[in-house]
């Protein structure tokens, strides 16, 4: 065991605060990393404040961790000290089932072991996420940062960039497809730079007239104000996908409208109940299909991490001191970053 | 033109009643048919009520037309007089558009031209559905009754049959898949039996214990009652496919929670706002699908029709004089047919 700290909250209403904790001594398995840097996700903010109902105390969140190999276990082939690499959203998975089997262990049956606020497999302690200086984690999740990848820029890729990028790929998303892309976070941007490197034509729905440019800088060919009447019905029945990053309910009936027969709305961002409800017609009378993802599996994610490099995508971020981490959250919940913020984690040293 | 007779609605509020009328004499492409047997949808009932706000009166339903053909237009090349033929759902369509072209007429740019109260494309009368002596349509739309297959019996393949084979073709049901069929009405029990012949292992989730013995003499593998919790958690995360056939609004996401991940959840029943809502989490947190499916296009209604010959697959009929047509209506609001009424179109001569 050796002595880590971090940034933790002790209860839904406390805010995140310093504390000194143990990482374990590497498994045979096991990488350990000094962190680098760390991406603050929204799902931080949710779990810390217990807005799942699935929150672990102490919490300490973070789980777009980029960091440098200090120790490796006996049996550990693939990494060695001084490596670069980072760890998503998962540490670990039954590794048994079909779903892992599959190189998707984000559906494994028993459920995946989070990077933070779930029980480790071996020793049933509650896993620490990346707002730390150190982590522990089998090989077998964690993944290789391409050279040429700003380190701090990539770490975002490890939840926004696979949660968007997995469901392009898995639904076949190439050259001659219309693709929607609804809303402009920290999903939405990488949504829409992602999906043009894959060769769609993009198009951002934003309630917002004024992130057109921005729009477009980013990437996308076009931009639909949502809430514009007109706008939307001069765009039924033209797209093949909708990307919905959105993370709060609102009416997909509008947006179901605008794809083609056989379209596809891809959820990654809401998983509170449809409302207003979905109309079953918009589905059936089209062929059109409503549906979900979430992350996406190790391999994949070195996949998009390579992907990124070749591509020269990467996330537009905020560097952050982890001692305003509370005040991140705020501006989080306003809305105010572009568009993501990560951690420096040499702050946590001063 | 000539005289046919046949039952029509006058109003939302009038019942069936016998009426007069003119059939178009053949153009180039049509293919008149004398009609044999028509079998009573669900559809027909709501639009000779008006129940979809869409309906043209007067209306005359039936798009489930099994007839001899009378005479041919001068391009006719694929039939001659004496053939045994089908007509469903679907009279033309614009022919031209991607989903034309793709042998999915249903999709229609444009809107299929429906087999009854839609305006012909060419002359813009009107279309008089099944319920009747005799049809006039063009020869794309018309299908070609196997040898072997009953004729009455083979009427409801045109919708039921054609509303279920589709999706499971559509998203590759067979060996090896576990499909749910929800609900045993006239496209439930028909999905059971398609669903089995393609080489699934299939159970019907049904709210009532009482029906499981006539859900295996269909074919079922197993039943689930849908209103047993105990039954429904055990069967969680186990099907690939769920079959939806319910016509009225219901809670989906007990079901979606006995998909695995990737599993697909078909709605074939519904055009209603799905309420209560769908939890996104049941399609995020599983890669799960939602999907729609409308009947299905004029090429895959002949393979269904030659798929059902090749299995001994057919509808189970109760044979209805045209008379009783009103009476019939109240008995399928009641839930009061195995499975479907197909009007005998020998009693619309007495």
């Amino acid at each position: 065991m050796y002595t880590a700290i971090g940034y933790a909250a002790q209860s839904p209403t406390s805010p995140l605060a310093p504390m000194q904790f143990q990482r374990r001594s590497p498994r045979a398995d096991d990488v350990a990393l000094d962190i680098l840097y760390c991406g603050v996700c929204h799902s931080d903010i949710h779990q810390a404040r217990n807005e799942w109902g699935i929150a672990v105390y102490p919490l300490m969140p973070g789980h777009e961790i980029i960091g440098r190999v200090t120790a490796v276990g006996a049996d550990v082939s693939a990494y060695q000290v001084g490596d670069l690499v980072g760890v998503g959203c998962m540490v670990d998975s039954c590794r048994q089932c079909r779903a892992c089997q599959s190189d998707l262990e984000q559906y494994c049956e028993e459920g995946p072991t989070m990077t933070y606020a779930t029980p480790d497999r071996v020793d049933g302690s509650n896993t620490m996420g990346g707002y730390s200086s150190s982590i522990v984690v089998s090989e077998h999740f964690v993944v290789r940062i391409p050279e040429g990848l700003d380190p701090a820029s990539a770490a975002p890729i490890l939840c926004a960039g696979i949660t968007t990028y997995s469901p392009l790929k898995h639904h076949g998303v190439g050259p001659g497809h219309k693709v929607g892309v609804l809303g402009m976070g920290g999903l939405g941007h990488m949504g829409i730079k992602l999906a043009k490197a894959l060769g769609a034509e993009v198009t951002l729905f934003t309630r917002s007239q004024a992130k057109a440019e921005e729009a477009r800088r980013q990437g996308a060919d076009h931009v639909i104000v949502s809430t514009d009447a007109e706008q939307m019905r001069a765009a039924a029945g033209r797209f093949d996908f909708l990307l919905d990053t959105i993370p709060v309910p609102h009416d997909l009936n509008p947006y179901l409208e605008t794809l083609t027969f056989d379209g596809v709305h891809i959820l990654v961002g809401l998983i509170e109940p449809v409302e207003p409800p979905v109309h079953a017609a918009n589905l059936v009378m089209k062929r059109r299909v409503l549906a979900g993802s979430l992350i996406g599996g190790i391999a994949e994610t070195q996949e998009v991490l390579d992907f990124c490099a070749e591509h020269n995508i990467t996330c537009d971020i905020e560097m952050l001191d982890i001692r305003n981490i509370n005040e991140a959250y705020e501006r989080m919940i306003a809305g105010d970053v572009k568009y993501r913020f990560v951690i420096d984690m040499a702050t946590l040293q001063k």
